[in-house]
Formats: C-alpha cells, sequence, structure tokens
C-alpha cells in the first residue's frame, strides 16, 4: 500500500483482489498470529457498507478482536449499521503507519505499515455475548477500564448495535525496512547522493487531562498513566 | 464515530446518511476550511472499491488534497483501481485520531478525532496533470521532497493510475473537549469517583534512518529532519 508516489507495494492493496484473501484454515500458525497482532496494534478499524444504490460509505468504528472476529458497535438509529445487521457485505480495515520510506525516486518510495483487511457478513450480538464484546472493545482501548467505569444501562444498550465479523477470509500486509532503489539510482551521477532511508512514525499518549467536572483530587489511576501502545 | 463503547457520538459515522453528506456550494468558508484542514492533516487514506459481486474492499492509499479534490494512485494492474477509472461509485475517508476520552460510564467514552469522507465517482489523471498530482502526494508526505528525488520514468508512469475525486460531495467530522457525562453519574456515589478526561494522543516522527546503500557521509536535509505534523 500507500507509497509516497508508487513504489511495488502500491500494487499490493490496490490489488487485493478476493482471490488473494485467504481463508483461515489455509494458513499458517504466523501468518494467524501477524493478523491477530497487527488487529490488536491498531486503535480504530475504517468499515465499509453500501446503500441500497451501490454507494459504498467508509466509517472509522472504535473496535477489538476478540479470538478469531473483530467486533464493533454503532447506534441503533445508524441506516447503514442496520443494514450491516440485516447481513450485507461489508470489509473492515486497519492501518498501523510506521513511517514513510525514501528511496532516491519517487516510485520506489513508500511506507511501512501494517495493515490487515476482513471481509464477511456481521452478524448483531444480543445478551451477555453482546455485553462482553462492549467490554472487550473498551479494554482493547485502555486495558483496566471497563472494570472502573459504569456498564451500560438496559436504555444505553437498547441505544447500542453491536457487530460481530469472523476473521475467515482476511488478509494481512506489513511492510517494513528500507527502500529498495533500482541500481541505477544508486550509482547515477546525479541521484546517487539524494538521502534515501526510512522516518518512523510513531503513536504515543501524552499527560492525561483531567475533566473540569472530575473531583479535584482525583489522582491519574495506574492503568491510565501506565498505558502505552509499542 | 468511534467511542469507547458508544456515545452520542457514536451514531454520527454510523449513521452518516447520503443525505447528511452536504455539498460544497451549500457549505460556509469556515466548513470548507475545516475539510481541508482535515484532509492535510492525515498521511493516508481509506478508499472503498466494490466488486462485481457487492463486496466491498477498503484500502489504504497514500493520497494529498489538491485544491476541491483528493488524489490518490495505485498501480495500472489492479482490477480494482480500474474498476475505479471505470466510474464505479468510491467513498475516501480519513481519519486522525486525536485522544481517548473517558467517561465515567461506558456508554458516554469515546474518542477525540478528525475525519472526513468524500463520496463520488473518480477520474483517471493524464499528462502533466497526473505528474502535478503524483508531486503532490510526494510533497503532501514530505514538503521538498519531489524537488529532490528522481521523478518517475515513462515505464513507471504506464505502472501507475493516479485517480482524482472531487470534494463536491463530502462530510466533515471534529470531535474535541472531554467527556459529557449524565448528571446522575457525576453526584453517583460509587461512580462519581472514577478518572474522567482524555487522553491525548499524538503522530510524531523520529530520528531518520539512513539506507544501508546510502553514502555514509550523506547528511540529512533539513527538509527531512525539520519535518513534523502537528
Amino acid at each position: 500500500m500507500v507509497p509516497a508516489v508508487t513504489s511495488r507495494h502500491t500494487a499490493v492493496p490496490g490489488s487485493t483482489e478476493r482471490t488473494r484473501v485467504r481463508r483461515l484454515p489455509e494458513r499458517a500458525v504466523t501468518e494467524i498470529a501477524a493478523l491477530h497482532a497487527v488487529l490488536d496494534a491498531c486503535l480504530i478499524a475504517h468499515v465499509s457498507v453500501t446503500d441500497d444504490d451501490g454507494q459504498p460509505y467508509v466509517l472509522p468504528v472504535a473496535f477489538a478482536r476478540r479470538g478469531d472476529e473483530v467486533v464493533f458497535h454503532g447506534s441503533t438509529g445508524s441506516r447503514l449499521f442496520r443494514s450491516l445487521a440485516d447481513g450485507r457485505a461489508t470489509c473492515l480495515t486497519v492501518t498501523r503507519l510506521d513511517g514513510l520510506v525514501l528511496a532516491r525516486s519517487a516510485f520506489e518510495s513508500s511506507m511501512n505499515y501494517r495493515s490487515a483487511m476482513v471481509l464477511g457478513v456481521a452478524c448483531r450480538l444480543t445478551g451477555d455475548d453482546e455485553l462482553d464484546a462492549l467490554r472487550t472493545i473498551t479494554e482493547h482501548l485502555l486495558p483496566g477500564r471497563w472494570a472502573d467505569c459504569r456498564p451500560p444501562s438496559p436504555k444505553e444498550r437498547a441505544a447500542t448495535m453491536t457487530l460481530a465479523l469472523s476473521l475467515a477470509e482476511s488478509s494481512v500486509k506489513i511492510r517494513t525496512g528500507g527502500p529498495e532503489d533500482v541500481p541505477e539510482d544508486i550509482t547515477d551521477p546525479v541521484y546517487a547522493s539524494v538521502w534515501a532511508g526510512t522516518v518512523p512514525l510513531a503513536e504515543s499518549f501524552g499527560e492525561p487531562i483531567r475533566s473540569e467536572e472530575a473531583q479535584p483530587d482525583a489522582a491519574v489511576p495506574s492503568y491510565i498513566s501506565d498505558w502505552s501502545r509499542a
């Protein structure tokens, strides 16, 4: 994916055809572990839904992996979410950007990233299963939070639609390392001297900011102050 | 979008119906400025394409805003990208996550973020117009890079498909600030003492890492070492 101008890596996401999306049983353990790790490293996902006219929408959602599925939620008032619950095909993609990859040529420039794509039909969760999924999403974002905060009331639960999507049909793509310059550029009298390499990109949490309505002496709990995402 | 468990903010992306996506001429100058700013603040986009069977795919792509459109590129070998060039409806969404919003309740917990969604039909660029778009994408990721690196050769250009999508039909959604606890939670004997507030999330570039093939004495150009994205 996601090259600075285009590179051989561009082709990969652009050309992710259904036939290249592999089913879970075909996969090596290491590939499943990589898929799980990429999903676990991302805070949000982008989910597609298509309306009756064939217009796709891509929506950012909070999500979490729960075993061999991903779970995410929206409002029961959302027409698009309801169409997902009704069985319309979807795609959920996560991408974590790890850096710019600067080759001597624009074409070979790229990005380092981790991305996972999950295809399929989501199903709506109910009862304790839904509550467990909501807990899993909260804990994915901030481990330790669920036990501390107020769980959803029946009225809040009624306003929430929680969906699960199996990882059975999914793909994972990871790019790491430096640029792959073409040999001619490395010896070219003009372009050999162009700086080539990578510029890492990191996400980090800053100092927690207390709500104005919080008690003035409320200390930041350690599960918040200690939380970071490598 | 993207609440920790669900909140009134969940409803927004989940319920982004076509009727709520506003056309550019209807908009206030400040809203167009906000749309542009959100697009300019994001390094990658997620683009949807739907295949002949109605299966959507969400692909991460490098992109840039160019005036009142976004431009992005892929491989000419990609069946999905070719279907976009052939006029299939698409959606391009960008999301920049700015922090976790921790309310006393799971339901009111959320995230701070900036997101923009663009709907429409992309058109393929050619000639100097395409070259300008490729330059714009490179410069979006790293201003100053285009003048330094080797521009694409005719062969590299032939392998690249560059698309433009008008901002005419688009939406922008920004959440900032602290949690909005329900009054009962703020006075509740159990939950009043739950820490509430925000945990900011920042993206930052790290130290550039020189390619093994780079000249050992190559200094990092200032356009790289000075570049950061607020």
